[in-house]
C-alpha cells in the first residue's frame, strides 16, 4: 500500500465534487486507507469537505473525523447533528478519541450528544476521560483494554479476554489486576501464544510483574519520557489506588512528540499558535504579529538608547557601523545557550544538575568563544585601519556580551521552567531582542568610557 | 517501577567507585532498569563508567551498552577487546542494536569482531545491516522476526512459530510471506489468539493483505511518517523484489523523531554538531563557534554597508537609532516564514503545493503584517516628533524588509529542501545574518532617496 497525495488527484477530486459524481468519489475513496481520505479532505474547503464527507460510509467516516486536521475537523463536527455524532461518529472510534471529538463541541451539544450515547458502559468512559485535566496522562489514555485476575487460571482468562478482545481493535499485551482491579503486571501476548503452560496454571504465576505504568494525573512529557525509556508500546494508567483505568498507545505518544516537537519548534521561531502552512493569512498573522510588534518595541527601545548616546556617535560615526554586530552576535549566543538548556530539560539529561554547574560550564564556553570572537574581530579592525578606541571598543564590548548573553540565555529558561512556563519561549525573540537591547547599552558604555581615554 | 536520576544517587554511586564497593554497586544496579543504569552511567567519567559497566552481568551490560550516550558508548566500545564485544555484547542484543554497535568499531576491529561471531546467521545478518545506506530503512530495521507461509496451516505454522518466536523478544504480528518470501501480509497476534480457526485453516485465508510496508532503501523519514499517518506498531521492510527482510519496530521510529526534532531544533538555534547539555565545552565551543563566526562575518559586511551611508549619517545621526528596528524585524520575519516551510515539508503538508502558490500565501500575511508594523513604527516616530524624512524612511523600509524576508524566509528552506540539504538550516543564524544584511541595504537606500526629497 502506497498513496501519494498529488495536485491532479487533488483537482480531480475537486472536479467530481464541483459535477456531483458522487459515485466516483465513494470509488476513489473507497480504495484508501482512513489516514489518506483525511490527508486529501484537509486539502479541500469546508463545504467540500462536508460534502465529500458525508459520501463516506460511517465506519470509514469516524476514523477519517479522528484524523482530520483539527480546525477542519471542529468545524464538519459543527455540521453535523448530535444524532449523528451519536451515533454514526462516537460508535466507531475508542473512547480517547470520542473523548477528543467531545471535546471540540460546545457544552450543551456535548450533554445531547451524551444523552444519545445507548451503550452506558461507553457513556461512562467518555465522561470520565472529559474530567482529566489536558496535558495529563489520564487526558490522553483510552479505556479499552484487556485485563485478567491474577488468580484467575490460563484457560478461563483466554475465554474471558476473547469477550473482552471484541471492543479492543488493537491489543498488545494483556494486564492483570487483583481482586481489587489493582494493577498486578502484564502479560505480553507473545507470552500466552507460544510459552505452552498448562492451561490450569494460575495467571499470577506466568505474568510479568515490573510493568512500567503511570497515574492519570502524570504530564504527558513524562508518559513521552517513559515509554521512550522503556520501549514499551503501551502503557498502563493507574489511578491514585493503583487502580487499573486505562491505556496509552505509542500512536497517541507518538503524535504528542510531534505537537511538542512543533511547539517548540514554533516557540523558537516566533510563532505564537499552532499554525501550519495551510491555515489561512489571517490565522497566521495572528500567530506571528505578536512576536514581530514586541520585536518592534524593543527596536524602538534601542533607538532610544542609541539616541541617548547621540553625542558619542556625532564623536564617532564609525561606532554606528559595528552596532548590527554586536546586536546579531549577542541574539546568537542567547539562543544558542538557551538551546542547550531547553534540550536538556526536555530530554532529562539535566536532572540533578544545579543552576551554579550549569552557569559555570556555560560560563567556560562563552569565556572561550568571548575570546576568539573578540580577537578575530580585533585582527580585522586592525586591518581596516580603524581608530585605536574603536577597535577596542567592539572586542572589548563583544567579549562582555558574549559572556552576558549565554548567562541570560542559561538562567532565563531555568527560570522560565521553575514558572512552569515552556522554556522553548526563551529561544525565541523575546530574548533575542532582550539581548540586542543590553548588548547595545554594552557597546555604547563600553564605547563612552574608552573614548575618553584612548586616541 | 519509577525511578528519579538525584544528586545523592550519583555521588553516592562515585562514592562506592571510588572506595571499589563492587557488591554495594552491584546490589543499587541490579534493582535497576538497563535504561536508568545507562542514565546514570552517562553521567560518570570514563573511568568510572567503565569500572561499572565492568561490573554488570553481560545480559544487562549489554542492554545498558546500546542504551548510553553515544559519545560515551564509542569510548567504552574502544576499552573492550574483540572477544568481549562478540561473546558478551552481540550475543545478547537483536541485529539492528548490534549493527549500530559494529558502526562505532574501527573497519579492523569490525572484521575481528564478525570472525569471532559463532553463529552464521547472526554473521550474515549484522554484515548485511552494515551495508544500508545511513538514513535509510535498511539502515534502521532488525532481521528479527517472525513469518509464516500463506500455504501453511494454522496448525503448522503455530509450531514453527513457537521455534522462530525465542529469537524475537518482542512479538507484535507475524508476517506472512508466499514461497518466494515476498511479503503477503499480516497476521496480527490478536487474530491468532482470539479468532477461533480451525488450525487447519490456511494462513492466506485469514490473514490481512493490506500491510503497509517500506523498502529498504526508504528514507528514514518517510518510514517516520508511514508509522505515525497509518498508526502500525511495527513496519515490515522488503527489498527491490518485495522480498521481506526485515522490520522496523515503533521504539526505533521514537528515537529517531526524538533526534530529528532535536537535529531541526539544534540547527535552528545556531549549533552545527549534535551537543548536549552534558558535553564537554571544547566540544561545545566546536559546535556553536562557526555559526558565531558566519555572524560576525554578516556583522562586518553591515559594518562596510553603513559605513559606504557614512555621509548619510552625518545628514541625519538619527538614521543610527533604527538600525536595530530594521535589522532585528527583517531577521524575526524570516525566520518565522522559513519556520512555517520546514515543518509544512517535515509533516508532508506541504505535499502538492507548488512554488509560486506558496509564496502568494506568504506574501499576502506579509503585506498584512508589514502594513500594521509600518503603520505602527509611523505612528510611534509621530509621537516622537521625528523627522518626517526618517519616520517616512524607517516605516517604507520596514515595510519593504518584511516583504523581501517573508520571501527569502520561503524560497530559501525550499531550494535548501531541492538540493537535498536540511531545510532547517534556514532558521538558523545564517539566513538571519543575510536578512540583517539586505535589510540594513534597503534601509539606508530608501534613506538616501527620500532625505533627497523631504524634509
Amino acid at each position: 500500500m502506497s498513496f501519494e497525495l498529488t495536485k491532479p488527484l487533488l483537482d480531480s477530486l475537486r472536479g467530481d465534487v464541483a459535477e456531483g459524481r458522487d459515485s466516483a468519489i465513494q470509488a476513489v475513496l473507497g480504495e484508501l486507507h482512513p489516514a489518506d481520505v483525511a490527508a486529501m479532505i484537509d486539502r479541500l474547503g469546508l463545504d467540500e469537505a462536508v460534502y465529500v464527507y458525508r459520501l463516506l460510509e460511517s465506519e470509514t467516516a469516524a476514523e477519517v473525523l479522528i484524523e482530520l486536521d483539527e480546525d477542519l475537523r471542529e468545524e464538519l463536527l459543527n455540521s453535523l447533528t448530535s444524532r449523528e455524532i451519536a451515533e454514526d461518529v462516537l460508535e466507531h472510534i475508542d473512547s480517547d478519541d470520542a473523548a477528543d471529538v467531545m471535546a471540540d463541541l460546545s457544552e450543551d451539544k456535548q450533554r445531547e450528544v451524551i444523552a444519545l450515547l445507548d451503550d452506558q458502559e461507553q457513556r461512562e468512559d467518555i465522561q470520565e476521560l472529559l474530567t482529566y485535566a489536558e496535558g495529563t496522562a489520564g487526558a490522553l489514555m483510552a479505556k479499552e483494554l484487556i485485563s485478567v485476575r491474577t488468580d484467575w487460571s490460563v484457560a478461563r482468562a483466554i475465554v474471558d479476554m476473547r469477550r473482552q478482545a471484541q471492543k479492543v481493535e488493537h491489543v498488545y499485551t494483556i494486564y492483570v489486576v487483583d481482586k481489587d482491579d489493582r494493577l498486578f503486571g502484564i502479560l505480553p501476548l507473545k507470552d500466552l501464544l507460544f510459552n505452552a503452560e498448562s492451561t490450569r496454571t494460575l495467571i499470577k504465576h506466568i505474568c510479568q510483574t515490573d510493568a512500567v505504568s503511570v497515574t492519570t494525573d502524570t504530564e504527558v512529557d513524562e508518559v513521552v519520557n517513559r515509554m521512550k525509556k522503556y520501549d514499551v508500546v503501551v502503557l498502563p494508567v493507574v489511578d491514585e489506588n493503583d487502580v487499573l483505568v486505562g491505556r496509552i498507545t505509542f500512536d497517541d505518544v507518538m503524535d504528542v512528540m510531534t505537537e511538542e516537537a512543533e511547539e517548540d519548534y514554533q516557540l523558537a521561531s516566533g510563532i505564537s499558535e499552532d499554525v501550519d502552512a495551510t491555515d489561512s493569512p489571517i490565522v497566521q498573522v495572528r500567530a506571528r504579529l505578536p512576536w514581530l510588534l514586541i520585536g518592534l518595541a524593543g527596536g524602538v527601545i534601542s533607538s532610544r538608547i542609541i539616541a541617548q548616546y547621540e553625542g558619542q556617535l556625532r564623536i564617532d560615526p564609525a561606532m554606528a557601523f559595528f552596532m548590527p554586530l554586536i546586536a546579531a552576535t549577542a541574539g546568537n549566543v542567547g539562543v544558542q545557550s538557551s538551546a542547550i538548556v531547553v534540550q536538556g530539560l526536555a530530554s532529562g539529561s539535566m536532572e540533578g544538575v544545579n543552576l551554579l554547574a550549569r552557569m559555570w560550564k556555560e560560563l567556560r564556553v562563552a569565556l572561550i568563544t568571548a575570546f576568539v570572537c573578540g580577537s578575530v574581530i580585533f585582527a580585522i579592525n586592525f586591518a581596516l585601519e580603524q581608530s585605536q578606541a574603536l577597535s577596542y571598543t567592539v572586542s572589548i564590548a563583544l567579549f562582555t556580551v558574549i559572556l552576558t548573553a549565554a548567562m541570560f540565555g542559561t538562567v532565563i529558561p531555568l527560570l522560565l521552567d521553575r514558572m512552569k512556563v515552556d522554556p522553548a519561549l526563551a529561544t525565541g525573540p523575546f530574548v533575542t531582542t532582550l539581548n540586542d537591547i543590553f548588548g547595545l547599552l554594552t557597546y555604547f558604555t563600553v564605547g563612552h568610557l574608552l573614548y575618553d581615554l584612548l586616541p
